[in-house]
């Protein structure tokens, strides 16, 4: 690991690097072959799991800053990360985990230390097909690993609650933007794309229903071909027609008002 | 004005009092006799217009701060104020007009000010009566006044901006979340929360599409009463299911998956 990267350059030096009081959190959900998964940080000497997260530089957009720390942990880029809620209550840092973790790092703090001030955190998420992701801790973290969803326990500081309330906007998404381009092959068949959303929301969802629904948007096209090689009637494949895909994720899907 | 209260004491001694960095910016949206209006200051010493902000006291939620704000400009507390957006760019402030502005007020600036450090800003909407308004400018401001949307111009820093994200936050949640309860009267007809929606959306909508959607939810209640007195049958009127009006508004609107 380079030095500028160390734990320690980035604790002594942080208060010249980065913004005072604000970070990013990043709640990176990992969809492959019918699984929903999150991707998650196994900090230094500690058994507490974190999100992948990161400061924001003095000069650096925020927006800028969570792409970079998507980027660093998942090697992606040009993934979609939607900013969703700051998390700002006065006591959700604790000084003391902080203090204790960097001791036993060998780091010892000047009481002022910008790392253990108050901290506000901007939540981000991003929905990325996890099979193409390769993993990387950062400099606080031994393991960078993917985690099912409902084994996750408990998190360090607030992380659980920005995790779950991270998905509750993600099931929310889904009534108002499309979901599915990058994570489904270029053509899929209805039941495929259902079984994404009913990944997500953790449910069953009536065959024909969706099907009315997800029609209504106006953002599938169907195609001639169909899928072959099942033992039911081959289903027909359809593709997301992309121009409409993208003006839905701006204005929002049809059935507005 | 109290001296704690003074534009003064405020830029002297808010290192001391406020996080570093972060603010809070208020949209207050009103809502009163089908008009939609918004809630400015006129900033001293100047023609800019600004929203209605504030920073946050170290030990402070920062929804409390929003809330705080809210009530300070107001009058009014118990309003569910919408966390939206942050505006984190790093060029968003300009030091140079901070500096002027605060140098026409007899407030020479020590370089390492906290006013003239980077601020990223959290956004918060809220949509109120604004008959039951008083609005009232802070220690910054002239005046503050209800404006008509159609009329904003030229804003502060990058209020505008706020602004319209707001807007078109407010007009989004119409998708997914009830609106008018507090706004509309008890009992109201079913053209009166159309003209709610319309003046929202600032558009017109075809009355029988949006009578069969809003029915849809089972939020409303039909009253056996009827709104005499007008030159056309007498329409039914209506109130809001309010144990189903607020499930919606955590759950969002049924028409999810």
């Amino acid at each position: 690991m380079r030095k500028e990267n160390s734990l320690q350059h980035i604790i002594l030096n942080g208060g010249n690097l980065f913004m005072p009081s604000v970070s990013v959190d990043c709640v990176i959900f990992g969809f492959h072959d019918n699984e929903l998964k999150v991707l998650l940080l196994k900090m230094k000497n500690s058994a507490s799991w974190a999100l992948p997260g990161g400061f924001i530089y003095k000069t650096e957009d925020i927006e800028d800053a969570a792409t970079r720390v998507l980027k660093e942990r998942t090697g992606l880029s040009d993934i979609f990360l939607k900013q969703f809620h700051v998390f700002g209550q006065p006591g959700r840092a604790e000084k003391k985990f902080h203090i204790n973790f960097l001791k036993k790092e060998g780091i010892s703090l000047d009481k002022n230390n910008w790392i253990i001030q108050r901290f506000i955190t901007v939540g981000f998420y991003a929905l990325v097909d996890f099979a193409v992701v390769t993993p990387q801790p950062d400099f606080s973290s031994v393991t960078c690993e993917w985690h099912d969803l409902d084994s996750v326990g408990d998190m360090f500081m607030d992380h659980k609650q920005i995790l779950l309330k991270a998905l509750e906007t993600l099931r929310l998404q889904l009534n108002h933007e499309p979901i599915g381009y990058q994570l489904l092959p270029e053509k899929f068949t209805m039941p495929e794309l259902q079984k994404l959303y009913e990944t997500i929301l953790g449910k069953k969802l009536d065959r024909r229903n969706f099907q009315r629904r997800i029609l209504s948007f106006g953002i599938l096209k169907k195609l001639k071909e169909t899928r072959k090689g099942g033992a039911h009637k081959a289903p027909f494949l359809y593709c997301f027609d992309l121009k409409k895909y993208r003006k839905a994720l701006e204005e929002g899907l049809q059935g507005g008002w």
